[in-house]
């Protein structure tokens, strides 16, 4: 290893740059192909590492040798690892080749494109890329920059939520004449299985949390959110003089994955003039496929949508696209411009300055990920990748639907397979599937978590993670068996 | 190049991997090698990316060799090369070897630490590193973990204010009552120096702009906050029946480098019971040597801290380091438990969960980067880093200052030295030095932008590229006078 850094101090000398990544390199495939050995969930107990680290910073450097060995004695032991091929847990974080390749160049031009102007390729790939993905999904011209509207990337859902709850808001207090006081009226809407991220956006945005609706979902929709309850409490709010602002609608929620009906959601939120943002995080991936690219008929009528590439689309974390119909909206909201900032490309108006399309300032250059995963994968191989997930998916929920020990709790709608051990012998059914949950979980051969609708506790399988292959959900299903007869021998002794 | 993916579909096969990383590796030492053959300011026209590459996404998959030709004509030229010697605009994002690997190893674990449970180590080396930062700053115990506070990291400072605005407002809302109504009776103050997305911030949690207090700085205390000013403004909004909730200090202010005086500005706030927040976020490095620590004098009486390893800290983007002596005030703010997160280790209370204290859910492990950084340096190169950057900033000041064109508009305190061509034969200084910033900026030669106080436009020179060596700036100035003395023609012609 070099000790570059140790006698000269050149933090960024190109021989020990070039030797010391490909020596990263090494241990990172290194992990890779030893990720099955580790138990998929971390078994560590809290605190654990505080005792392997020293309590502070080292005076003198230590060695790339050092460091990697720690890495391994003490950071891989603490990971649970979401790259594992038994991973079927939360949403998959998926990786790639192609997206860590665009995360290396982002992190080595290190450039920070907040205007245009501080690195114009930043923005414009951005943009280009943006439009690439909304042709892919068959998005109509209004969301797109070659259309009437345009996209960002922004880290999380989260941010896109909060960031276009903050334009509504702003636009709905316009409207409403300017005055303040009258963020106390704005009404939001979501169902019960929205996420819940979308209350925690809404109440950072100043929305008073008693004004947060949330629809009942129920199994007679699968947990789609009712429209028809939807116009019922948007009609309930205007009569209490309240203003009905905003509706998050989901294409896959996080519990059971159930999908809102946007055409008709949409129609509402148009007819009351309501900002619907469409939150397609998971599931927006397999909408490339035409098979599944009816979950977004009615996007039309949305203001805006956005989905996660970092979820199942091969893109390392962190990459939310977020389209608009009409960004003026976001940037009235977003924009300042200080006369540090000021630039002649800005002046001329014809440049998009993403900092007024995101809460923060600095900005990575995330969109050369998405650009590798997309040219190195190609449409072709990407909907290969969909569709060779979902196939996994129904081979394994016909699995469980055999087995007469099992339900199916909702049906699957593409690839969260969503069931439990039926409750038996008067034991209650939640404990029943924790424990079998549990024990499938400590034996650190695969990952799920769970959901819970209508007070029903079940096990979510997602299959997604770039290394699952046939057989790791065949070693699922002995698992599950396995542990599930011994789960149900202790209900019955 | 492999052509895995194209024949097998395997996005993550590791051979491929591996063979495909290191020739991204030998690219990226190549642009390092060839850094200072590139104008440092692109100096491309807006939508010129439009024209090289396709306006749709490819079917079949494009070959790596295509893709880095692609960024080699397309990317590079529309870079503004923030990791270039003669970057010396905004504030850097200075990058190192050991800040690159640490991104390197997070990209490729790629997991989500939301909470403790989904990744154990990356919870526990973020805390574990903030402590170890915190130490570095001799912060008091009261913002560590292992005294009575913690800290976490954001992606930007813009990021952290949000949070503990939030976490102030939420406070303050419970302290009144808990009715809504009374979010547009908060104020929050700032200097007319503090940066631009204080206001944005605060706007987007809600805080209605009537509401926003600049506090005028002058060139008496060198564009600090005076403290009897805030005072003032705060007893007069008192008397309105406002409520007085949130200070934002500064050490080291984007325009001119101003200082606030924390002890000071802290005895105010704890008399009033205000949040007061000190934005570090480019000076806060300093404070890691005992010749500048006392930036930091009084922070004892702050609530929150930040700064951001990623300007001048070898840190490659993003990381925000946040630290609150009551953490439990953001944690109520932000936190949220729905079932399908629900685990043993958040209910046993022992654990940090991340989600809790941010914005969003997801979350990359940054922490890997920053501990990279220190190990990798150790304080004492750490504390060289600075001091020569600051070394070399007084030599440049001592150039502009002897030579009796120029002047410095605002003494230097650290490494942002704030000067101008003095105005001359009636031409207007604001023309004068746009010219002269316009004609260096063209030259491709160097970039540096402008900062504005009381209304004198003048010229920022900031020192921090990781690369930069004195001879750097010798070839600055030389290039500064040889555009001087062209401007200075023009005007008097």
């Amino acid at each position: 290893m070099s000790r570059a850094t140790e006698n000269s101090f050149l933090p960024l000398d190109i021989g020990s740059f070039r030797e010391e990544s490909k020596a990263v390199i090494d241990f990172i495939a290194d992990y890779y192909k030893n990720i099955e050995k580790y138990p998929v969930q971390s078994k560590v107990e809290p605190g654990y590492l505080s005792s392997s680290l020293p309590d502070s910073a080292p005076y003198s450097p230590d060695s790339l040798e050092d460091v990697l060995n720690d890495v391994n004695d003490s950071i891989l032991p603490g990971l649970t690892h979401w790259q594992s091929p038994s991973f079927f847990a939360y949403y998959q974080a998926s990786s790639s080749t192609a997206g860590f390749l665009g995360e290396m160049l982002c992190s080595a031009f290190n450039v920070v494109g907040f205007n245009w102007i501080s690195s114009p390729a930043a923005t414009e790939l951005e943009s280009i890329v943006l439009d690439w993905m909304a042709k892919m999904l068959k998005l109509p011209s209004s969301f797109l920059f070659s259309g009437t509207g345009g996209g960002v990337i922004h880290g999380t859902t989260c941010e896109a939520v909060v960031c276009t709850l903050a334009a509504a808001r702003d636009k709905a207090m316009k409207q409403l004449g300017g005055s303040w006081d009258n963020i106390t009226k704005l009404v939001v809407y979501a169902s019960d299985q929205t996420h819940f991220t979308f209350q925690k956006a809404a109440k950072l945005v100043g929305i008073p949390p008693s004004n947060f609706r949330f629809i009942q979902t129920s199994f007679a929709t699968e947990f789609a959110m009712p429209p028809q309850l939807l116009r019922v409490a948007i009609e309930n709010d205007i009569q209490s003089g309240l203003v009905p602002l905003y509706i998050c609608a989901t294409i896959g929620t996080t519990a059971c994955g159930a999908v809102d009906p946007i055409a008709e959601l949409g129609k509402v939120a148009n007819e009351y003039n309501l900002w619907l943002h469409i939150d397609a995080a998971h599931a927006g991936s397999a909408c490339i496929c035409p098979e599944f690219r009816h979950f977004l008929d009615g996007v039309e009528l949305a203001s805006s949508l956005s989905m996660n590439p970092h979820k199942w689309f091969l893109t390392n974390m962190d990459c939310c696209c977020l389209w608009l119909k009409e960004p003026r909206f976001l940037i009235d909201s977003l924009s300042s411009n200080p006369e540090y900032l000021e630039n002649n490309a800005t002046k001329s108006n014809v440049v998009v300055d993403y900092k007024d399309w995101q809460v923060t300032l600095s900005r990575r250059f995330r969109a050369l990920k998405l650009w590798l995963v997309i040219r190195r994968h190609g449409l072709e191989n990407l909907m290969r990748h969909i569709r060779s997930d979902v196939e996994l998916a129904k081979q394994f929920e016909a699995l469980v639907a055999k087995d007469e020990r099992f339900e199916i709790v909702v049906p699957r709608r593409i690839v969260l397979v969503f069931f439990r051990l039926q409750p038996k012998h008067g034991v209650d059914g939640g404990e029943l599937n924790r424990k079998l949950l549990d024990a499938i979980n400590s034996s650190g051969r695969a990952f799920m978590t769970q959901g819970v609708v209508a007070g029903i506790f079940a096990i979510r399988c997602v299959v997604g993670a770039t290394l699952t292959q046939e057989h790791h959900l065949k070693d699922l299903w002995s698992l599950i068996q396995e542990k599930a007869r011994l789960v149900l021998l202790q209900c019955t002794q």
